[in-house]
């Protein structure tokens, strides 16, 4: 895809915007090629022509939500997620979000690992690889608590930050299933809570 | 179903056993009825006898998956997880079961949630259903140790069963598509930990 024109750059974006669209609404296997090309208005030859097959298409849709997640989460909103303040504001964000698509969903990137982790070791990788960047984003504002004095020394910000991910992850998909938000808001106020236990009793969090 | 001879039931759990297995390791989509059909050693006309489609087996495997869910969390070993001691039990005997299977599958119940929550209403309510009871299961252990005065009096259960219930879901997601053992070991300290922040102060947790 090297030799992509900047229209066709544009054109394959869009395709794949649709795509991950049609995927959140209809999971992965209630999704088919055509689907996509009929949303997305293309004709089918444009379509080969980006997508050689779902499987191409899919294995796409998992890296364009990754670099969705980056990006959601690299906002001057939420900063470098380095505070207390900051990750109470993650968390209303979430609940806002998901509550104005009433749950619906799921998370964008768990509930492609969600179905797709058992298909095959490719896709498993690179669903492993979107996870271990989340991680390392919310591993890096930890590190930088601790460096300031803000989480005490005996904090271990990848065991936080697996403790954050894990905590938003199932209680999206709680609330994904039982469409309502009260999952959702305890989960994540249970482990900011537990972050807050390792603030320095020496100063006060944000 | 209501006439099925004792023989007829055990082909029927027999065969439902063989679905969950291979629902587990290669996924809904992955997992045709021949496959199910060819594993489980039956006809085609039993297969039919008792599944009508697929649609049908995979509904049931939801139910017994739920069923088993019950199960696995009324043993002696955990009591009414009622105690924090049968909490933390739990979670290793949570983080063992995992581990000796490599993490493949995750949980047995949520990746049928994963897979298939969006996929019509009907599944959807199922799989709530699941999770509601198993919500239940955790909410009568935790309001027991309230009762006996082992969590403070604002401690609410209702949350606290959410919390758990959430921090496994998405540890078990997280392991099972790193497979590695961390991020579910640390999600479940981080929400027993979080519970016992509600020990009563007046009281010894065991």
């Amino acid at each position: 895809m090297a030799e992509l024109t900047a229209k066709g750059r544009a054109t394959r974006a869009r395709i794949l915007a649709v795509a991950a669209d049609l995927v959140l609404k209809q999971g992965v296997a209630g999704t088919q090629i055509e689907d996509v090309r009929r949303a997305a208005g293309v004709s089918g030859s444009q379509m080969t022509h980006y997508f050689r097959d779902k499987r191409t298409l899919i294995k796409d849709v998992i890296a364009w939500q990754a670099d969705k997640m980056q990006r959601l989460h690299q906002t001057p909103e939420l900063g470098e997620l380095d505070s207390y303040a900051a990750w109470r504001r993650w968390a209303d964000l979430v609940v806002e979000r998901q509550t104005a698509r009433d749950f619906q969903g799921g998370c964008d990137f768990g509930s492609l690992a969600g179905q797709l982790v058992e298909s095959d070791a490719d896709t498993r990788a690179d669903l492993a690889a979107g996870y271990e960047r989340w991680l390392e984003l919310f591993r890096r504002g930890l590190e930088a608590m601790r460096a300031r004095g803000e989480l005490r020394e005996d904090a271990d910000p990848d065991a936080l930050a697996q403790s954050l991910l894990a905590a938003l992850q199932g209680g999206l998909l709680l609330s994904q299933t039982l469409r309502r938000v009260e999952p959702l808001r305890n989960s994540l106020n249970a482990v900011l809570t537990y972050l807050g236990s390792y603030a320095d009793p020496g100063r006060r969090p944000a």
